[in-house]
């Protein structure tokens, strides 16, 4: 169902803020905090006193103290202390591998001695000057598969978007789809001089260029494991190269998807933007994140009606037509996680 | 549970006007639309690439378009098009003979080739000059059978219904009923020398009618195989005939009961009445769809009930007593149909 | 899960006035209602005709009529009498044990033959005069043995009630359990010297005492089989005795906890306080009446998460501490209960 032994986006930092945070991830309740270095700490959400959520309590010293009768919890999943009693052969919550990088909290949920904070993937945007980023997050009714699938076929843009980023032309143009050895797949497309739609547009207006130009359009989708999605989109004047046209000449971005599994039919979408034009503007990224949280909203009823549609029909096989590549050999790269991660014989 | 090979009335014709229109229907999820000559197609709401439901999408040209990738599809279910594909391949989708008669759009869930539409019953007010007719939808969270029960047996009304029609007399009366060789089912009661109920007096004063004179009242339930019931109420002048007096001394009409199963615990009730007064005035047949609209709402709480009772104590037999008789023949009607559509041997 | 032979707080006698009510109890659905003297009758909510619920009727000279078809019946389950029927054969409801007492409803779910209104407990508020009596109704989205755990733990009170009845000194004073001959458990704890908390500030002042005084404070819980749960509580002033002081030196109270199976992970809770002082003074009954009722909805939600936990991992061991004595003692008197009620061999 889903790989444990990876690194996925828990939350937000500001959801650990102040109070605990109770998440269910991979089908495991956890709760996170801070400790009293601010480090994100996470355990399972399970008093072992009476079972009460942990998260539902409060952090006192940095520790984790249980709502409902007072037992302190460390980051190690130990009893710390508990009024009148001796807690040092109390049973220990299970501790998360937990870490907060490059503007997220990221979580291990398998084995704990297999987590290397160095795995988890550093964004462009961060390795880099001059990029802005603004997004949110979307609790989504269907398997996080399902969404990866989305995002991996964009030809959707045109059906389910089409007031905004769809055009006529995704249908058209061909996509090619690669798998690299890194376990990451992508699929892209390229569209040549058109008219960009409604939503970059508006960002060719913000950028400086002409809204009427004709463009050059494209979108390179890179799944990365165990499943995100990370998306090179924009637009350039036409014939100025692309992609690889000067800054002056194009708008780029990058689409960010992290996709945790809630549950086997439930995901926490963490969405949003990164763009290299104008990235001290902050009107901007806020413009930015409520056209693209409208956008991607769209995309929630269709994948909750698809989920159940596929909940119905268990056994029926679907299509896999070259737009589905991207999402077929990411899948495939998910099963290969599965399958190592299974008990041998 | 039901059986398929029969006509239901699937939904009203403004219900698929513009947009498709996804209803499940014996536990079947069928999406309708209107093909580019107007007439009604009905296929699986289930789309061949990927699962989404049709019923989300658009139609063009008079083909249903998929709103996710746009795969559009005819009415025999196959795929006629998708952008960038060769759809000739593609699987079919399971369609659905339907046909648009007598004021409602029905369909066939059963074998295709056993679907004859001569076989969807002319309803009186159909065939004949004089009539009206007005009625509405609603979701029942039941058994299509309990509904039948219901109809068939309208003592009810003087406990579900006492502010409208019910009245102590029916109680009183006694019920006949017979089973005809076509299946069908009559159960009916006439009392005589009565005042009329608050419904029926409001009917009178609409018919130009003294709604305090005496009055011979009958009620003649007819259950139509798989599912509907159509009953004949109305009020006479007392000893001017009863049902077969003359027009100027009586207020007749029919209540219109199509019932189509949803799933094993709800239904969908197209109810309505047919009325052989003043059928050009259409401030009469508002009021009376509120008026009837009201009074078929309360039975939705009890039947809701009900339905919970029975699935809490699925064991228990039920009694049948003579004012049961009619919903206990349609059963059988209904238990017949099932047993020539289960699997020989 | 519930011992059936035992009785249960049903109701508060205003909640059957006038109309039936239909309350499910130990998982058996009870409608209840007042026969021709005002006697509480009580049988299986199910009318034996069709099976709609007996309580969404009405009462007719004492009997219960069904509000679907008129079945009218009796105290002892026997259908009195149906329009245009002979029920002298009608299958009987099962009727239960029913009476009131203490200013409650109390039904007997289990055999009958064995239901002794006389082994009813006397409360104290009613064996004594002086004792005013005010509370509420809650439905509780939990297990009744974990509402009876909490009681039975008031160390609880420092988390969930910070702002009411909590103190750090309550945590910190041992607690003393004890098992009595008659199957009640009492688990008691004394502070002495301490400040009062907000509440029992307002109640001293109430009381004319000072409520900056130093004060002893004591808490005896007392569990009663099957599931109720009484507690002593108060405070004296300082070295006066304590429980034992004179009435003018304290402020004392029977928080009272009638606790009562609705299903295995439901229960009603028939919570009140009866106190010791101006018994008279009906807006002080109404004050302690809403500020008790606030505290104890703060248990609501800790309830409801602790049985989702529970549910999550049914296999996990909990802790049973010193503090859970009284709670691992109640379990085992209902533990007893059950296996005398389990068949034989």
């Amino acid at each position: 169902m889903f790989p444990l032994n990876a690194w996925y986006v828990a939350a937000m930092p500001d959801e650990v803020a102040q109070a605990p945070l109770g998440r269910r991830i991979c089908d495991l309740p956890i709760a996170f905090w801070r400790d009293a270095q601010g480090q994100v700490q996470a355990v399972e959400d399970f008093c072992p006193h009476r079972g009460a959520p942990l998260s539902l309590g409060f952090v006192r010293d940095g520790q984790l103290v249980c709502g409902y009768h007072g037992l302190a919890m460390g980051g190690d999943g130990k009893t710390v202390s508990m009024p009148g009693q001796r807690t040092r052969g109390f049973p220990c919550a299970r501790a998360y591998p937990v870490a907060e990088r490059y503007g997220f909290i990221w979580v291990w949920p398998g084995e704990a001695a297999k987590a290397d904070v160095n795995a988890i993937p550093v964004p462009l945007w961060h390795a880099q000057e001059g990029w802005a980023y603004g997004g949110g997050l979307y609790h989504m009714p269907c398997d996080y598969r399902l969404l990866v699938d989305n995002l991996m076929d964009l030809t959707h843009e045109t059906y389910v978007h089409a007031s905004s980023i769809g055009q006529k032309e995704i249908d058209e143009a061909p996509v090619a789809t690669q798998l690299l050895p890194s376990g990451q797949v992508i699929t892209e497309r390229r569209m040549g001089g058109i008219h960009a739609p409604p939503f970059w547009q508006a960002a060719m207006t913000a950028n400086g260029l002409d809204p009427q130009a004709k463009v050059d359009r494209w979108q390179v989708c890179r799944f990365v494991p165990p499943s995100n999605v990370l998306i090179d989109v924009g637009v350039a004047l036409e014939g100025q190269g692309g992609f690889d046209a000067p800054e002056h000449a194009k708008v780029a971005s990058v689409v960010v998807d992290y996709i945790t599994p809630e549950s086997a039919t439930s995901c926490w979408y963490f969405w949003g933007m990164a763009r290299h034009f104008k990235p001290e503007d902050t009107a901007l990224t806020d413009a930015i994140r409520e056209g693209q949280g409208k956008i991607f909203a769209e995309d929630m009823e269709i994948l909750r009606r698809q989920q159940e549609n596929l909940l119905r029909w268990p056994d029926r096989a679907l299509l896999k037509l070259n737009i589905d590549a991207g999402g077929v050999q990411a899948r495939k790269i998910i099963d290969q996680m599965l399958a190592a991660e299974a008990p041998q014989g």
